[in-house]
């Protein structure tokens, strides 16, 4: 018989053809997704990893009981923890992509014209094959030539690859797991420009809270931006974004898009409006956050 | 034994502590809440209706098997259906509300200084009574002297009152029963200056094509915003904007609530910034609403 009380234990995930995504930093509710087959379901050195075929969302990335991406709606957060960052630079040429296994990340950022060198560094190389096999349009990404994938810890790599990076993205997955190391100070420290999921603001005010006041002692300029994503716990997701250059404005693009490019790039989400809008936050948000 | 097949027949809304919100409006996939207790559960003359006390989310308002409003994120639809649509009148002296029987919209619309006289019409007494009993911080509008409340038919109400109001918000539910003669072109033909819940734009494109098409008929003005609620399908709904007179611009607010009437009001998601970023909307959703 379990040892665990019925408060710390979490129903599982899969029920009467049902996922229901449970965690303990969203207490008291939960998304579900119908499920049509369960395509994978393993455990890796760092964690649990499972696939299914949802009903109406596509294929499903779970990592620990939690919804990494659907096929659906993942070009929101793959478009947009891309596009505010790198547009935001004045020359992208090198980037670092830390975790974002499923290789979406990749997929938008290569096809930035300024950039000519994405390195990725994700610690479970089980995510990789994982999505080669069950996610091919998001795993597209490590097909370009321009990506070097190297299979390690982020923070480790940061210590032995110092400035070398115009940009660093960290795709990771919620700050309780393998990922946590990526929520914390010495990590931001070691990161000169870069971006970081951070969580949302219905959620997480003051975990973003906290991580923004640390950023701010090592960065001069720190900002918050969120983007939709009906999968994500309460259908939104925030990025936080750091620059060591004190100039740097995250929320006018310094290159912007045309709508040419939107259409060439096959953008779903992403366009110079968004990224202006997508720093614009409610009022109990704004508050908490700036005053 | 049930006629129904198990394709049409959806779960029930309540089991093992959790509250499930089924519908065929967004297959395949459901909100969860867990439930501290069921405090009303009945049937009216329309519409089955339930309050439950969550665990995490306050007191929820739940219609025919679907969220209305909980009591922790309420504010984001209230204030935003409330001011976008006051705010670009250049005087909403007197305001027409169909629906809205939890009195959260008129708790909002009676803080306007513009506005003298509020008229409801629900047509569903029950739901006004059981918010008064179970959802007293929303159902407090109904205190305010500026209120006429009227029990009926919102398309009936509307065809003995025209060109009375300044402003009508249509707060109804959603597009599947007793609220579906509010997403007809009839309706919209009756109101004057209207505002109407649209839909969310990653779950129903299409409709809200539809529905701005049809305004497009009746209106020289029609525009289309969003507010996130994580509560709401897919984290967010839209409002649909209407206008009469051809000089409308939903977009920049004719009245600009200062800092100190935000914090005067309690406003706690609209502000001036997130009025004007409201109507920016995701690439998918631009291309198919404006292309």
């Amino acid at each position: 018989m379990s040892q665990k009380t019925e408060s710390t234990q979490l129903p599982a995930p899969f029920c009467d053809g049902w996922f229901r995504e449970f965690s303990s930093l969203w207490p008291g509710q939960a998304f579900t997704l119908q499920v049509d087959e369960i395509l994978y379901q393993g455990r890796s050195k760092y964690q649990d990893i499972a696939v299914f075929k949802s009903k109406t969302y596509g294929n499903v990335l779970v990592l620990d009981g939690v919804i990494q991406l659907t096929e659906r709606d993942e070009f929101s957060y793959q478009e947009m923890i891309s596009f505010l960052p790198l547009n935001s630079h004045p020359n992208p040429s090198n980037v670092l992509i830390i975790g974002g296994g499923d290789g979406g990340v990749l997929r938008e950022v290569v096809k930035h014209p300024a950039v000519k060198k994405v390195t990725q560094c994700e610690i479970d190389e089980d995510v990789i094959n994982v999505s080669k096999k069950y996610l091919p349009s998001t795993s597209v990404g490590f097909q370009s030539e321009k990506v070097t994938v190297h299979i390690g810890d982020g923070l480790a790599f940061m210590k032995n690859h110092k400035s070398e990076f115009d940009v660093i993205i960290t795709d990771s997955s919620d700050p309780i797991g393998p990922a946590s190391s990526l929520f914390e100070k010495e990590y931001y420290e070691l990161m000169k420009t870069a971006l970081a999921p951070g969580e949302c603001q219905w959620l997480h005010l003051s975990l973003i809270k906290t991580m923004q006041n640390f950023c701010k002692t090592v960065y001069p300029v720190v900002d918050y931006a969120y983007t939709t994503i009906p999968t994500y716990p309460s259908g939104q997701i925030g990025l936080l974004l750091c620059s060591l250059d004190e100039k740097t404005n995250f929320r006018e693009p310094l290159y912007k898009f045309s709508p040419a490019e939107v259409k060439k790039f096959n953008l779903r989400y992403y366009n110079v409006d968004v990224h202006r809008a997508s720093f614009v936050l409610p009022e109990f948000a704004r508050k908490a956050l700036y005053e």
